[in-house]
């Protein structure tokens, strides 16, 4: 018998309708729960399910949904993550997007498991969530601030400076595709413009506080999970020490850095930009997410020659190779600078940094002129063009009103040779990470529902070396899958690799966290008091992944869609380096296969019938 | 780094070649160990790798493969087994059954990981093994023995009663198709006909004394999944108190008991020969294979109106159903007597009973006379005729050698309407359980590269009501399928019980042992050394099967060879019954989509060169 309420949830999901201010709680029952486990999960399902076809991703038919895991909140090192989902103005397809601190705990102690925000407010507002009451508050006189003074101010109104606080800046407000949600000052659902379908329904934030934690099935289980990983923090030692981005210099050494717009294969200035060096000279502290010894989110100060807020944190790997090596910029106090900007405006860094490159280099060949700019130097290494980019881009001013549409509409604007320049699949900007050195990174950013992101495939992300492949063993890859392979046991590994992410990303679970797939199958059960194992997980993920990608067949993607930019396709060389170009005929073979493999039809990549019954989508 | 060698192994094969008395010992590698397991992995590498095409299955040419797993003669529950394989007399393809009793760990102890056994021997033969010593020795004088007979003049003439053999009776030396090979008395690698294969190469036993245990990597985390068995004997107890067979009635009743050739719907008679009855009447005890607290096998005995003889043990479900209902039989005593002369001639149990139904059939329609039987009323709940029979084929007397060919031969030269009654699927006798009731089971016997044997789908024979369906949840279903479903999801279901069930084939590890799949990875794991998992483990299985599957496509097998009998397409009905016939056309789909999920391709079922190079099959 399936029980009323597995430990880990609340059972409630808060619907809120901004367009009648309407707000009503509905119950989810436990096979749901099961089928779907929450996070991404239920962000895939939940889009696939109410939304519209064809609906514009800034009107009032768009749904942004928050969605906190099993095992949001929970006292286990990780757990600090919720995914947040909506139709992406980016792509046209499903964006999701996971994210840290401490606003998911924060729901799932004031009574919810998922809020569902509905249609678009008159005049802007924002929702306030107080163990288990819902309400709406104007935000008109908190709308134009920038994240910082506006977190203050919900606090100072609210008069809890507890309180947590999901909210957009001037980004989100002016519908920049490409705008996150802010969780505090440090975190962002970054990816697919979540921030700007938040600014398009006049919601300014979502501020959170409640008291009462839910049951755990087996909270002694889950103790000696916890104990487990407090005993191997050496396996997270160098996120602990360095945050991301320690390995950036041999990553540069060996082709795996994007450098200018992904076209140049070395970059001598890493050393100035590396982790190594953000720990050495600007930073000045550690912060965590909820419940986390791993403390892996820097802080930075720089007084010189402009002032960076430590209250925005630091930049992270993606950051400092986004606005930094892959625009040309060697200048750390400028990164850093630029990750406060994107933090008060509400900006994805990885987006924003993708299309700064892009844009330099579409001026650097005459695609833009200084008459576009305003006079601005747009070339790949200059910093203060950078930054001032941040601010226009933000504000839509000038030429950040064409930039704020994202590389794929402006590169059509612009047209000819700027769509080569145009780093993305599907309209999302990739990863900073390098295909060419790593294909099954680049399958993931072919097929990826999402688009090119890189956390769908965290193994090529983080294991780079034949060593590192080692680690893959439990996968089932006995032999280590060469690097630059892109042949079936390449295909098979992204695809365990995928599904093991996606249900991390619907527990919600920190991917930093070493723990084994048998050990997350066995965090499941101990929240949840499920019966369950790596089989079902696996099963969970393949129904969560094939859900998502229903969502874009709906919305007209085919398997066209599943491609990478030419510019992967050809070689980037320095006197250092040759990095051979991928070969697009074994990439059509690999995408074929991973469609055989999930259950989709071989050619179309359209989920085969048989599957969908199999997995109970319905 | 792979290790030189894992616990759990001797890293040794012994290879014996009969025709030339040539005895050699190879060493395998860890990686070879990690692909491939042990037990039924093994067997189906080396069938797959060194016998030529198209051999005869009764010549020179056929190899019999003897496999450990890592696990045999471990302390551990349910460690007692190991598997045999080699190209079936019966089916053409490949064959391979699993066994219990002390053999396989002694040989463990007597330091190999396997026996290959090549060419044929001018005279008869026995092989013995002892402490790493391997020799033949004459047989002359044990050729034409009952297997008690033998065992106890080889033990006699090595001077040690604790020498374990494998052995053949005289149905191992006259070549019936589907002799089976004892270990002890109790215990038969059953299916496919091996015992034929020993006798064809005038082998008539392989005795085994050892004394030196492998190296285990953990001993106490392997101790902690003991006890974790013992502290949960409850959940082995119906094997435990009955052996299997023990829902005989409630099986009857609801149509699962295979009755009169798998032709009738009921057998009221069951009372009479189901395992309760057994021990409550003609049961003296309880014995075990080695190392396990569940002691699940039967001994009986019985004065009138014949004697049986404890020593061959007593007859479990399968025996019971095959030689009793199967046979429209009754008699439980005479049901006692055939399983004796079974083991005491080696036969197959299941194939016996599964031929003498047939013949029954034959001759109640006219197809067999008292001719063809010199006298015999071959009719159903002809219990004298039974026991007659098995003597007759034992030794190939009158109508035993048509017999002895097996249904699917003896059909063909029958004629007719013989082949409807043929209930065999490439030429291997049914198990005794029902697809029309289970049809997952169906799928299990069309697709099984082994022929029609149940164990390929023990999910299917055990869990037989919605609510036992509740215990496959951690494979990944979270709402029961229907029992009667052959849909998708339980073709799902299918493939994973049956990759799980030979993981348990290869490590080996007994079945009726309640270990989730997670523990079973965790024994691998504590035993070996090895960080590897579920998803490692469920690729180990896929490469196993394929390979079984690839042997099998070599020989000529296609997926015309995938069918069920047509009886089972047709309703059987009673009184109190009405069961309903198979769709052959959901069953065609069923398959299709089962090659769809294994990566074979969906119309031919011949693996894909993609799924050959992901699972590194070469």
């Amino acid at each position: 018998m399936i029980k009323q309420l597995p430990g880990g949830y609340n059972g409630k999901i808060l619907r809120v309708n901004l367009s009648d201010n309407g707000i009503s709680v509905e119950t989810i029952d436990e096979l749901f729960c099961r089928k779907y486990l929450g996070g991404a999960g239920f962000v895939s399902y939940f889009l696939w399910k109410e939304l519209k076809q064809g609906i514009d991703p800034l009107g009032a038919d768009n749904k942004l949904i928050l969605a906190l895991g099993p095992v949001t909140g929970v006292s286990l090192p990780g757990s600090g993550r919720h995914c947040v989902g909506a139709k992406s103005p980016l792509t046209g397809g499903i964006a999701k997007s996971e994210v840290g601190e401490f606003w998911g705990s924060e729901l799932k102690l004031a009574g919810y498991d998922a809020i569902i925000i509905e249609g678009r407010s008159a005049k802007p507002v924002y929702l306030w969530i107080h163990d288990g009451e819902a309400s709406l508050r104007d935000a008109s006189h908190l709308w134009g601030q920038k994240t910082k003074e506006a977190q203050q101010t919900i606090r100072t109104e609210l008069e809890d400076k507890r309180v947590r606080v999901a909210l957009i800046g001037p980004a989100g407000e002016n519908l920049v595709r490409y705008a996150c949600i802010m969780h505090g000052l440090f975190d962002a659902a970054g990816r697919g413009g979540l921030g700007a379908v938040m600014g398009s329904k006049n919601l300014k934030a979502i501020a959170v506080r409640g008291h009462q934690a839910p049951q755990i099935a087996e909270p002694e289980r889950l103790k000696e999970l916890r104990q487990w990983l407090l005993a191997n923090m050496q396996l997270v030692h160098v996120f602990h020490e360095f945050g991301t981005g320690a390995p950036m210099e041999k990553w540069e050494s060996t082709g795996n850095l994007p450098v200018r717009n992904f076209r140049d294969a070395s970059f001598p200035g890493v050393k100035k930009i590396s982790a190594v060096t953000v720990r050495d000279t600007i930073r000045i502290g550690m912060e965590a997410c909820f419940g986390c010894p791993v403390r892996c989110k820097k802080t930075v100060k720089v007084e010189e020659p402009y002032p960076v807020d430590p209250a925005y944190g630091g930049p992270e790997y993606e950051t400092l190779a986004a606005l930094g090596s892959n625009c040309g910029i060697d200048n750390l106090k400028a990164i850093a600078k630029g990750n406060e900007l994107c933090g008060a405006y509400s900006l994805d860094t990885i987006s924003t940094g993708g299309v700064i490159a892009f844009a330099m280099e579409c001026f650097e060949n005459g695609l833009l002129s200084v008459k576009d700019t305003r006079g601005i130097e747009l070339r790949f290494g200059n910093d203060e063009a950078m930054l001032k980019l941040i601010e226009l881009i933000a504000r839509r001013e000038g030429i950040g009103e064409l930039l704020a549409e994202g590389t794929a509409r402006a590169s059509q604007s612009i047209g000819g040779q700027a769509q080569e320049f145009a780093i993305q699949v599907k309209g999302l900007e990739a990863g900073m990470h390098e295909p060419r050195m790593k294909p099954g990174l680049g399958l993931g950013y072919m097929v990826n529902p999402h688009g090119a992101d890189h956390c769908c495939n965290m193994h090529d992300t983080m294991y780079v070396t034949q060593e590192q492949m080692q680690a893959l063993r439990p996968l089932g890859m006995l032999e280590p899958v060469p690097v630059g392979d892109i042949g079936p046991r390449k295909v098979a590994l992204f695809k365990a690799v995928h599904l093991e992410q996606i249900v991390f990303d619907s527990l919600v679970l920190c991917a930093f966290l070493p723990y084994t797939f048998e050990q997350v199958a066995d965090i499941v059960a101990a929240v949840t008091g499920w019966d369950t194992g790596v089989m079902e997980q696996l099963r969970v993920a393949e129904r969560i992944l094939t859900v998502a990608r229903l969502y874009d067949i709906r919305e007209g993607f085919t398997e066209a869609d599943d491609t990478l930019p030419r510019r992967f396709f050809q070689s980037k060389t320095s006197a250092a380096l040759d990095v051979k170009p991928l070969d697009p005929a074994k990439f059509e073979k690999a995408k074929s296969y991973y469609y055989t493999l999930m259950g989709w039809q071989a050619r179309t990549g359209i989920p085969l019938p048989e599957k969908l019954e199999e997995l109970d989508i319905t």
